[in-house]
């Protein structure tokens, strides 16, 4: 498997910034048109299938909410000026807020209001899913100039009614059954990294791995957070077990440095390609370990089902001031941070694809290298890029207890370096698959 | 169970320190009436039982020795005048002499004269139990002022007859069989840091758990060092696999900082359990490795019974000049660092009453904390105090394979806050104990 | 079993290097006379059989190759004088050349000569062992001074047909059959460090083991590199399993540090035990891990032997400009690092031969030491050199899981230390051999 992108990273940073900025005017929440409006956008790029759940269908120990609608919303002052106006930006409500219709005082009107003092030009993005309510957010700023005399006219027209939650479901097949599951949040409107930045990250590599040969099947989920990988896993449950590797999309197009959340498992195979691919990028990328808190890899890896599913981001999400406010916006994500973050994916993906373990067909003593063309004063190419060396290693470590990973980590080499001398002694059928993998040694 | 002493730690120290005075003048010896005499003054204190085993009883390797007890010992100048006086302090005369009475020059007396050079003032304490013998000790100072030509009368009234060795014990049950065993050594006559503090920390955590709740049934030894715990071990022998936790108690009043020396396992529950404890503590404590010499932790982990018994001191017995010699006397020790021992200790013995292995009982998907009233935003006082990480770890932890200690180790918190976290989970019934703890399952 | 060297060290490495300086003017190949002829001179020390094994023979991968034969080769100009003589130096002709006899200008000339042009007054050391071909080696500074013009007459007065491959094999029984293997290589010709200083080591160990009581049985080899570890291995292949510990000798005559290369096993007892006698050396002795290329180590722990055999040296291979080229002397050579190289192996070998497991016979408490002339205060020499504590380690520890490289590695103390121990304890029958060494537990 060759899994060359069909455009060159910087051309793809574009791409997907620019899929970011066709999404980025949807009011999307954890249920409604929203989501089904960006779904439907994304189908012009990958034939993701859509899955509607009916809300009150029980899920472990959740409920499928009420779908949440909303036509407009604002704020008029005695003048009929909309001094908040959800048309301008749909942050300026709270997502999933219930439908009002109301005159009041400022005094009481300021039980509903969000702003973020410390930062008055921003307005913050706030949710009331799990407990019935209402709330417009806007700049501190713009709150300073509200009159306190003046009655004001609320409008939120919006619908909470029994309907579905939505989400999109994509699968790639591979060769063989066993998965690698990439999961992103589709829940927020109006912010760019979190998360339309793993939308557009999990699209392109969904379109990057179709035209390749693949050993695995990929199977990518768009849904809302929590509540969506909650009612994936009840719905997929027998599924689930062909998971061997997973990665969920999260943040990933700020500046800040590449970071690889590690699975709950923690030494996962999933963790230790990142791990490997992060070691010889050219840059400040970060591991840090599991903790129960982030996106949805809290529910991947809960104790019943502990899947080897990672979280790939670039700052950490409660490390960055924009986070959840308007500031989040297109210029807060930039095409090179999207191409970084999808070139360190796409090599992990390759990684593991390519991570076999052999077996030593000469495995008493060297075989001579000489007569296969690979001894270094006269070998071809190959030989002569590498050198000897990561073909002993193959060759020393190649009894079907180490992977490709393994080796190179012994050999503190770069997993291409190996990988291309297995292929070489591969093709010299010096060393051939190995049907178990070192696992069922271990 | 809640471990909270009845007193606070300063006035607890003032008590200790007060017990130790009281036990100060007696002279003890592995032995005799001194011990009966301490012993009968700790029955004021905790009802413990008083055993004695005759001389000569073989115990493993070991022989029960004769009793030894002393009325009077002195040397006497030509004068008549006692140069060298037991009545002054018990530590003149060399622990376990045979009894003499005669008349010599000063360079015969001297092959018995024991002083430490350069610390001219201080009295040692020696012992000779193992070979009958006699001898006294004195400051180097008075021995300067000998007079060479003098016959000096010298005696030692003292009986080293078939007797018994004396040794009392204490069990406090708890709701199970399962035994934590704290052994202190009541050998030494007037010294005080080694090892009337062990005592009297013994007494005083015997009486701090007497009015608590005990899952783990508590045995206090008060033995004489070696020959106790080994007559011990043998007499019981078959109830040693019992004891799930130990730690033995010796020099624990002095100013330095608090030291934890492991158990031979090197990886035990109670070893762990000081190790944390001591890491959230203020100051500069201690955890050493195991090393097979040092007091009875020796025979409790020599390889035939290799429990999992520490040993919780202060400054290191071979690291301070005072050990064993006058100078271990009742101003060495302070109420403030017996009370800080204290405070250490129970709080180690609270962690492992408390370290509890728990199930989710909604193991697949995070449980909804909100409507639980665990949410961090609508929640109660718990989860405002904690946030919800504490509670995400318990839950994301608790697979049966991860007691509480197991979880606060991986998620770096505090034990108690994880168990504060556990106990609001238990109350919600979403997580339960487990009967089966995690090393059944590792 | 004590392996006290019959002559103190010093003069052992000048016995050494008057071995090596006996050797140093032999033309060596992989095959031919030279071989035969230094086999023969070794026997003159140690009683080594001598093995022939027929060009053409298939061993694993390789083919037994030819037998090289040379009597005369030189370069003469016009003049009919030679400038290049094989009898100045045997490192003139390429090892393996066939045979010439041809006139030839010196464009041609040229494609055959080889010289290091950065240290000019060196001649290297070629081979072309597997592709049949000529040349000569010559310091750059001589090849300065050929003229372009002149025709060159080149001779090569050599054979390479079919005979034999010769080692020589030395096996010193010892009480069981588990054996030692240790290795060197006898191919190369007027080379010192590499690697006469192996041979001389490896002359010199089996001379120092043959007056010892020997629990290991111990198999020297002195072998052709790569095709002769390959042909004994693939003769040899069910004698293998014997194997317990062993050692490639390559390099241990020059002045830098004593250097150790791990095993692939990288923990094997050998390793251990290497790094344990270096970590109480002297100097800055460094240890390695392994890494599948160097010597014969490269064969003997191929994954299909996977043998405990790492490789002594000084110097890495190639981390000196000597190497391989005519600096490589006699001056390169010093009695004293070869001295300290024996030291250091012989070390190694007595630790080994003396890594007994025992087991306590007293495992219940500690013994009485007093009554058997072992405690500090009354007992004899062995005591109070050492103290108690390596004994109380031994009988802690010697519970049938720890080997005394084991405790010696717990405890922070000498092996020899803890062996002195141990054998006290033995002479008081408190402690025993095991039967089943340690790894039998684990």
């Amino acid at each position: 498997m060759k899994l060359i992108p069909e455009k060159e990273p910087s051309a793809i940073g574009r791409d997907m910034h620019q899929l970011i900025a066709g999404l980025y005017p949807i009011c999307r929440s954890i249920t409604g048109n929203g989501v089904r409006e960006t779904l439907g956008i994304l189908q012009g790029y990958v034939p993701l299938d859509i899955h509607e759940v009916a809300s009150g269908t029980e899920v472990f120990d959740w409920t499928v909410p009420k779908e949440w609608n909303i036509r407009d919303a604002y704020v008029k002052n005695r003048q009929g000026v909309r001094v908040i106006d959800f048309r301008k930006s749909n942050l300026h409500v709270v997502s999933y807020s219930r439908p009002v219709q109301q005159k009041m005082a400022l005094a009481e009107l300021k039980d509903h209001l969000f702003t973020v003092p410390d930062r008055p030009e921003w307005i913050p993005y706030q949710t009331s899913y799990y407990k019935e309510s209402w709330g417009f957010c806007l700049a501190h700023n713009q709150l300073q100039q509200f009159a306190a005399e003046e009655p004001y006219e609320v409008c939120i027209d919006a619908t909470l009614e029994d309907g579905h939650l939505t989400y999109g479901e994509y699968c790639l097949p591979g060769t063989t059954e066993e998965e690698v599951l990439i999961s992103c949040h589709i829940c927020h409107p109006s912010l760019c990294n979190d998360n339309l930045s793993g939308v557009a990250l999990a699209v392109y590599l969904a379109k990057a791995l179709q035209s390749l040969t693949r050993r695995y099947t990929y199977r990518f989920l768009f849904i809302p957070g929590t509540i969506g990988s909650i009612t994936w896993l009840c719905l997929n449950e027998r599924r689930v077990s062909r998971i061997k590797h997973g990665v969920v999309l999260a943040g990933v197009g700020d500046a800040g440095n590449f970071t690889y959340k590690r699975s709950r498992r923690g030494h996962a195979e999933v963790d230790r390609a990142f791990a490997h691919v992060l070691k010889y990028s050219d840059d400040k990328s970060v591991v840090i370990d599991f903790f129960p808190y982030g996106y949805d890899e809290r529910q991947y890896c809960s104790p019943g089902f502990d899947l080897p599913v990672g979280c790939a981001m670039r700052t950490p999400f409660n490390q960055y001031p924009e986070y959840h406010t308007s500031a989040d916006n297109l210029d807060f994500v930039s095409s090179d941070a999207l191409a970084d973050s999808f070139d360190k994916c796409l090599t992990v993906l390759s990684l593991l694809e390519k991570n076999e373990t052999y077996l030593n067909q000469n495995p008493k003593c060297e075989p001579r290298l000489g007569k296969r063309g690979l001894y270094q004063s006269t070998g071809g190419k190959v030989i002569r890029e590498l050198g000897e060396l990561p073909l002993l290693w193959v060759l020393n470590l190649s009894d079907g207890g180490h992977s490709l990973l393994d080796i190179a980590e012994r050999a503190d080499l770069p997993f291409h370096t190996i990988r291309t001398a297995a292929s070489a002694l591969e093709e010299c059928f010096l060393i051939r698959p190995s049907l178990l993998g070192p696992s069922a040694l271990q």
